[in-house]
């Protein structure tokens, strides 16, 4: 199942009208989609333009760049100015109640946008298009499961990327080289201004537990303040365990897989602490469903965490994230988002990333983390690759 | 010169006063920062919460997380809610005109913040924060001049990585690895919504000319539709010429280079219009002082490409860059733009990126890029590698 011919045209379909009839509970009769991951979302490719969906009936694309060759449907666009005389010249009324992304878009830009349309109340559409989203086609899903093979590939190779005396960030350097050999294409898109990475989050040791500006499992603090996260540059010791925590992207779509390695041997206490974290998996895996809210997954994990003793190295240290899992697609950072007060219920065709994972004082961070389909009889794990703890290097006492 | 102790302290009283200036200059009384590039470059680190610089005297940081031990001058933050409570009990007078980051909060960030702060009218500040970034300190360019000396040497060891039968793409991904290894922190900052990359953008043959959503000198069509910039994943061809053009990051300030290679040898117009290229770049370094409009610049260059018979195909061919260099430092697309209409007068310590590039139709595209720093005398360049079109592979006519 290819992108393009029939899937596009489908796919655009099915988007504009669940976007239509979220725009009717808004009480929109306007969506002018501005933002690059929506335009993708919407479209099936970036422009720089918009995409105007009317309330009912075809919407129309307005195109910037790329100078190409006029296409059935698509308007050329010199400047954004031109947006009403080319929707009036295109047969539209003047939108009554326009949405646009207010979580995307600049507030400068926002407003100038707003007063283009001077007659229009303005309607903050963001959250629209996130629940749409949230929900993925069987086109998506398969592009996902694409993405997961290639991504446990990458996984399978890590131990020969290994080499003694390594540092953490030399270490995610040929991580990161060898999945972009495998097609990531390089970009790790992430809702919000705050999150910038696109690199393989690789810790060592206690470094794993250092605090960082993001609400993230496990982040690291990074080796330059201008990048704080991800691996800080120190030598893995032998007995170190190691997490290797990143997103594939071979075809647009997010696959996010953590597993744990160590250096020469596992240490008891990480052994321990990693099979508690498979238990946690497996716990949600069997329990999670449609109708299961992301709250009571939330709770299953740290109530499992409180029981076990491990309540002040679950999810962090110093700084503990606030959730156990969220949604992914296109972006790293979608709905759902499986924290304490998240009442969403658990729908058929979600995909979320769960991350039980603990830190081991003096060792370092083990635990695992994959990508599941929500079915309608429980989840589908997408990422495959054995979760056990592999050993780097050659096996010692 | 390391950032920290005194060069921290210094730099950071520097950029606060600076900015008070400029919100004298507004009208505002008081500059709530809350963009990471911003609160990196007004406080030496990135962390989720605010920068809060009032009219006159000391500046004062509220910070979410990381969760470290409290710092001299940094007040723990639970929640953007609490910022009038907090600002108050810091003894700090409510603001009359408060500025925030109109061109990087989300609009409903934008709102909500000002929300918190209703006896204050809200002024947008980004601009403030463009022009103190335009003029670099000695301690940025000291970065600057770090930065291109670790760049230079990824380009002079570009031909080493080449293999016959290599796709663009492939190429791409030896280059990114080779600067990774030296240190990339994996991260490049471009301002505003639309730019997304962060990997080489290889480009060869007549791909090179492909349209894009970017108003960028020669980004190439991308592999896929969800990141259409950079190598298409052609293979080069002997004769082909091969444009490198990437931005070095080792310690948060960029740098920017384009070299251009050629498979086996260089056909006769690409050395030709290649030779052109360096002598506008030439022409650019003899003219640039302060004083100098961006502007004339742009036109310097666009008269000698029509003079030379250039003109359909410098800066692209299909869809021409409207610009030929920007300002860059934390950001690849910082001010100022040397575009047709930027009546910007160049001023001592700015750094430019200089890129007068072509295609050859059947050939591939040719030219250089470098990074300059103004002087009160004309301009340093700072990125030194050998500017010459080098042959990849074994010489062969």
């Amino acid at each position: 199942m290819r992108w393009g011919g029939t899937v596009l045209s489908n796919e655009r379909e099915r988007r504009k009208e669940a976007l239509q009839i979220q725009m009717h509970a808004l009480g929109a009769d306007a969506f002018l989609v501005t933002s690059p991951v929506h335009l993708f979302y919407m479209t099936g490719r970036i422009f720089d333009g918009f995409y105007y969906v009317p309330a009912q009936g075809d919407a129309v694309e307005l195109i910037r760049r790329p100078l190409t060759p006029a296409q059935a449907g698509a308007i050329r666009l010199k400047s954004p100015a031109q947006l009403p005389d080319l929707l009036h010249g295109a047969g539209l009324p003047p939108p009554k109640h326009l949405a646009l992304e207010d979580r995307e878009l600049p507030y400068a830009e926002y407003t100038y946008l707003s007063g283009l349309f001077p007659g229009a109340s303005i309607l903050g559409g963001s959250a629209l298009l996130y629940r749409i989203r949230m929900i993925k086609s069987p086109y998506e899903i398969s592009l996902l499961r694409e993405g997961a093979k290639v991504h446990d590939e990458t996984h399978r190779r890590i131990p020969s990327l290994y080499r003694e005396g390594m540092t953490d960030w030399a270490f995610s350097v040929e991580i990161e080289h060898q999945i972009r050999r495998m097609g990531h294409l390089g970009i790790m898109r992430c809702a919000g201004i705050r999150l910038e990475t696109c690199s393989a989050i690789v810790l060592s040791g206690d470094s794993a537990g250092s605090p960082s500006p993001y609400d993230y499992s496990l982040p690291g603090g990074g080796r330059h303040p201008s990048a704080p996260m991800g691996p800080d540059n120190h030598v893995m010791r032998p007995g170190d365990t190691v997490n290797v925590d990143f997103c594939g992207n071979i075809n647009g779509y997010l696959t996010d897989i953590t597993r744990t390695y160590a250096v020469g041997y596992v240490k008891p206490e990480a052994a321990a602490a990693h099979a508690f974290s498979l238990s946690v998996m497996r716990a949600i895996e069997h329990t999670a469903r449609p109708g299961v809210l992301c709250s009571d997954l939330y709770h299953l994990a740290w109530d499992m965490a409180e029981s076990a003793g491990y309540a002040d190295c679950f999810m962090g240290t110093v700084q503990q994230a606030k959730f156990i899992g969220h949604g992914i697609g296109l972006q790293v950072n979608e709905l759902p988002v499986l924290t304490k007060s998240d009442a969403t219920p658990l729908q058929s065709g979600m995909i979320i990333a769960i991350e039980p994972k603990l830190i081991c004082p003096g060792v370092g961070p083990v635990g695992a983390e994959n990508t599941y389909l929500v079915t309608e009889g429980g989840t589908e794990r997408l990422t495959l690759c054995n979760e056990d703890i592999a050993i780097l290097g050659h096996s010692k006492p």
